[in-house]
């Protein structure tokens, strides 16, 4: 499982480990062919990208061929994972893929790199001793407040945080959903363009957020988080 | 926030980005200082270590003479927050001290480095699209059934991988408890040792356990999954 960068050129946030990893292996599964042909090749991988293989998942997180890929990593195959961004399996593609490898007891094994999650909970002050990852919320408003409110019900009686995100050029949406759907004193934790040099990463109470419209964060990558 | 390796001699675990930043610090808030200071140097940090503040955190989390931090950081002085192994603020100190650096509106950066429950979340082959991480459960057994069975039940209904975790020495209570526990169609994964060469990642269901009696891995550090 190989991480890939979160930000444009961002080679240097992947560890040595993890890239020794990546430039041993001539197979590959990963989410989109186009951009991990560019990322391996950044990388500086020692072999041409044309000599590797090179296997897309389709958009349900399948592979064609599957069956020839479980067999060739029975017989000691390495096969590396990536996604688009950031760490396969995690909100990406790729554990489909790992959960028949463990089926087939094929060992499966993770490299260090970028999570876009565990980055914005690290910079939030929240609890990361008790933390929850939602994925996408609805993008219906009165599903959403619902949604929103119950996540904060959980937030405050299990002391856990609730993290979440949406499509970039909905954040406007999903923000003041949140500043409209929220208790004043509820915690709420925007992250925006992590590792970017226009990262953005404010925790502030509810009622300190009403002033701001949220127009600044239009399709840009963000996570939120509310404890 | 500054990762540390979570494997002995684990330097190449960290990205150049963040040793990059690492050695730009002169200050730092820590978990234990003894261990820290062995980290710094180990990373090749610029000065020597004598040289460097380092502060560190009470065993609430709390760090003496905050209120010189929070008006030194205020001026504009970076201050690196470093935990025992792995990222701090997650499953480890650190978020008392960022919660209080948004409140002083200081701005806080994380780096990219290791993540025990990230990396053994990316190597389960279970959902990483909604999980959570539940930190430890009771060390009681009636009551570590009880909780076994809602995280089980919570598994299902909301299609969330739950992630927990227990000191080492009672891994063999853990696990045996969790066969006993759940259903034999749920999904058990166990990652140990992540990172280190003796790693051991493998997804099974609960009947598949049931010959397992866990004593290899007495005293290793795990994550345990159900999903």
């Amino acid at each position: 499982m190989i991480p890939c960068p979160i930000i444009e050129n961002g080679i240097s946030s992947l560890p040595p480990a993890t890239l020794e990893i990546l430039h041993s292996l001539d197979h590959f599964i990963v989410e989109r062919a186009r951009t991990a042909r560019r990322f391996i090749k950044e990388s500086g991988h020692p072999k041409p990208i044309a000599e590797l293989d090179i296997f897309e998942l389709d958009k349900h997180g399948k592979v064609e061929g599957l069956k020839d890929f479980v067999l060739k990593a029975k017989k000691g195959l390495s096969i590396g994972v990536i996604s688009e961004a950031g760490c396969p399996g995690v909100a990406d593609p790729g554990a489909e893929i790992v959960a028949i490898a463990h089926r087939e007891d094929v060992t499966v094994s993770p490299c260090v790199g970028p999570s876009s999650i565990l980055l914005a909970l690290m910079a939030s002050g929240m609890s990361g001793q008790s933390f929850c990852f939602n994925g996408y919320l609805s993008n219906k408003k009165p599903a959403l407040i619902k949604e929103l409110r119950s996540l904060e019900s959980k937030a405050n009686k299990l002391k856990q945080t609730q993290i979440f995100m949406d499509a970039p050029y909905r954040n406007e949406f999903l923000l003041s959903t949140c500043k409209e759907a929220l208790r004043p004193d509820t915690k709420l934790c925007l992250a925006v363009d992590i590792s970017a040099s226009t990262e953005y990463i404010k925790t502030k109470k509810v009622s300190q957020w009403k002033s701001s419209e949220f127009k600044d964060f239009h399709k840009r990558p963000a996570i939120v988080m509310i404890g």
